[in-house]
């Protein structure tokens, strides 16, 4: 298949060098130009604009960090839209707001291209691994053509009806229970430490007994031993998607009081300059606004070691 | 061991039947005695107050409904510490503040007994069957004597140091991580029930691919089908926890805002008169703040099936 | 003055009718024309575009819903950004985003055309008086030339420097701090109308010996009624102007735990159906949530009066 | 009237040299006698316990820091209610709980003897100038006959009916409004300070032309200065007085989801040590949050002033 790439970054270029190496006709894009050239190595061609890339291409991939890129590297004036040929698809996969989403869908139909909305889960780790859950709306004949690169990106894909922007709310309301989660753990972590308790010993309690969730083992231990480096994703962007989902809640009119806790918290960090910690540094904002320091010391020597 | 039982509710009377179960010598006590009856047949004795049964035994086991309670069998006129021989110890179940448990500590040590914090994880089934898990803090000789009995009720017994309020601050900050999973889980459910998503499918994707958690999908189904009744823990029990667990926090001066959604959201659900509902309910209370009536509809003949 | 008013809502109607008053040369319009005619009677002649309005004119005032309405009527392809004389001046009276301000003004500046920021404090009965107060920010010699304008229609012009969306926030702070104080009442007042006290009576203790606000003693009063209808401002109208405070905050990192809550609360009441209500009628959304009615019952006959 | 005062802090005080002023019989009792002392010059006789206190007066005014101290005091050991003659009546004036006053009202009865609750509005200058707002609830009978002290101490006193708690409900809704006003202005000054904002030009608009209240002038003023030292009336107590509403609050199931966030900023201000600021020091705690630092600067001289 002829494939244009757009976005290059850390979820972008593992996810462009698995569909070359699944055999595809790639020419890729990305701002920085630099991060496009080890593709080139692996058979990508470079183009110098979004449009360039875009022709003649069957499928257009935009894996982009926000609806800002999105809007330009797409709609812009040297964007993508304006030379992707007619009857091709455009395969959306940024985490975006259910506005432009909508927005890409009607812009499309009227260039007589296809819109398919295709978000995913997955941190870098599994975009390189080609183990990502694609989550996917759109026209079903179009979403059937795009399935072999939906596949080629993950394990499986997930469908959720013709109105793409479906596929951008499941998307963030799926990162807003992540959020919720973090803010929960960073909050009883705050109160245990607090009082004396072995935040180790408390994980392996409310996970080894309650959840047993993999997802609480990993940030709850990021939070446990206050490891919010290297992100392995930013706080930043976890307060960019949950504007995305109070977006999306102000646009059907649902109240989300836990996101909003979240957001305001999201922001104090913003405002700490803790931005480029790993989105569980709520663990951190949580215990400093506890007067604790925010790092977790190691209390392993300290306290009662799991006695059972 | 001799062992009086105090409190023989949904989650007392299997306990002191397991202990019966288990050989040990048991003499019960509860508020209106018609509870008890079941276990005489088993060989329990039946005392007519706390003071009574206290007499004479090697440890006594509260299984209540709050502090007041507790208070009240405990320290009040007829209550059981007045004649708890010494050293024998009070082995503490029910799930009450920090500030009661210290209380007790006190209390007991002048009376020159020994306490026992041991609150447990788990739900009446799991009473019955003795798949408890335990958190219990005291003296470590008086845990060590307890264990039998502690074992007896669960599947182990998870050691929280010397101060007893330990283990009722673990028990309350992991019951807040229950609460504030079900609010997020409401409004995630909310937003996408009122953009035509199949609740089902959902939980399929966030808990099926994300969370992987029992915990998340047995709570999840409850919210994704609108099914909260019968209450397997009242959402009234849940703003109980809940100000618990915002009493350690005031104590130790902790904020906790996403504790403070959620009680405010329990209290609504008490305005309305859903006090019984089980406290996924906040599921239910979530839908009708969003203006969805709060019974998810079954959906599943209409939406986009899981195809993959 | 040779002046193209655009927009004649409920406040822009007044407005331009005080500056044909005033003796300006105005030239009004609207996008429903009907509303334009009364002025005609005053002498105001009626453009079919909003870029024919500004053609040949000295100053531009804009009065208009939102930052959809403005962008459309001033950037759109129609609009006045177009047609404006360089030199002229865009005296912009909504309240909108400061994000669409600092645009406005990049976008100015460009086509060489002052732009001053100009939102007010006021009703529509205070725009009929030209009582309004003005907020003004922008070029100081830009704002100067504007001044008899901005004169003409409230009783007095506060400069805010030279940067147009200090106003613009200044306007929305301040209207945030009125949803704020509403929501505190809706607070108070569904709390003490639930344990019996007359509604009336505790406004003339919180009002009358504590705040002795004219603000506090209008909305106080609209609660304790329940008399929400017709809205003097409307809660939709809330709802947007706290996005508009949070985007602010957003944009600046400025977390707005308070705003939040009144955010949700305003959705809770879209969700309701409410939007029409005044932005009082949060007391309404908080009387239900408190499982009262949301009218206050006339309770004046049957409550202790007030006697000092 | 033989009159016993208990509590001679900043507030009772200058209250109980006012009724001696009035030419009232007083026997005062501080936990701290030091206290004392400057009453005896002005004819005081000072006991030595509460109970000694209460023996053959005709009142007995409590105006004492909390829940706890008015029970120890009144209910306690050597407290005042052992001793009280039977028709004699409890004036209490302190703020305590909904839920002591009943307990009170109920006690006193039981042992023949009156309950008024009578807390009062106003700072430890206003009981020096006997400007107090005194509200009053109790039977009318005893309310009349203490009467006379109470307009010895304030400047008017407003009833409530019969239920006691009903005055304690009234004084901490008072003061909830008074903590939720001050945590709107906290933000709106965080945020137009971080946008570079002047604050005193900041108040003079949202209270000189919107709000014109003294109470917004007031702890505009303090925020808008940074001024939050010594304390008017502590944060603690502004903590102190969330946690009384916010009791009401769940004993009365209205959900206050303002207060809740109010209550969260305090703690942060108590964990950050900052208990002894004003309550206006939720202006540092929402600075600081948001990246200031928490003391504003003069920019007075920097910033436009006022000109209209």
């Amino acid at each position: 298949m002829r494939i244009a790439f757009l976005g290059l970054g850390r979820m972008g270029l593992p996810m462009a060098s698995n569909l070359l190496a699944a055999g595809h006709d790639v020419v890729v894009y990305n701002r920085t130009r630099s991060r496009a050239e080890p593709l080139e190595s692996e058979g990508a061609r470079v183009a110098g604009s979004p449009a360039e890339a875009a022709e003649d291409v069957e499928l257009l991939v935009t894996m982009l960090a926000d609806d800002a890129a999105v809007e330009h590297t797409v709609l812009g004036a040297s964007g993508a839209l304006a030379t992707l040929p007619e009857g091709s698809i455009h395969l959306s996969m940024s985490t975006i707001s259910t506005a432009l989403s909508r927005r890409l869908g009607r812009e499309h139909a009227a260039a007589g291209q296809a819109y398919v909305a295709a978000p995913v889960f997955g941190r870098p780790e599994a975009a390189a691994s080609a183990e990502l859950w694609v989550l996917a709306a759109g026209a079903p004949e179009a979403i059937d053509r795009a399935r072999p690169v939906m596949e080629a990106l993950g394990q499986g894909v997930i469908e959720l009806g013709e109105e793409p922007e479906t596929a951008n709310l499941v998307k963030v309301a799926g990162n807003f229970l992540l959020s919720s989660m973090l803010e929960g753990l960073a909050e009883a972590f705050a109160l245990v430490r607090k009082n004396g308790v072995d935040p180790e010993l408390f994980l392996e309690i409310v996970n080894g007994r309650l959840f047993r969730s993999p997802i609480y083992e990993g940030y709850g231990g990021l939070i446990a031993r206050g490891s919010y480096e290297p992100a392995g994703f930013a706080l930043k962007l976890g307060l960019k998607d949950t504007r995305l989902v109070l977006a999306a809640a102000d646009e059907s009119e649902v109240p989300m009081p836990a996101a909003s806790v979240v957001r305001d918290r999201y922001l104090t960090g913003m405002a700490r300059g803790l931005g480029e910690l790993d989105w569980s540094g709520l663990g951190r904002i949580a215990a400093e606004d506890a007067g604790l320091d925010g790092q977790a010391e190691d209390r392993r020597g300290h306290a009662a070691p799991l006695r059972e």
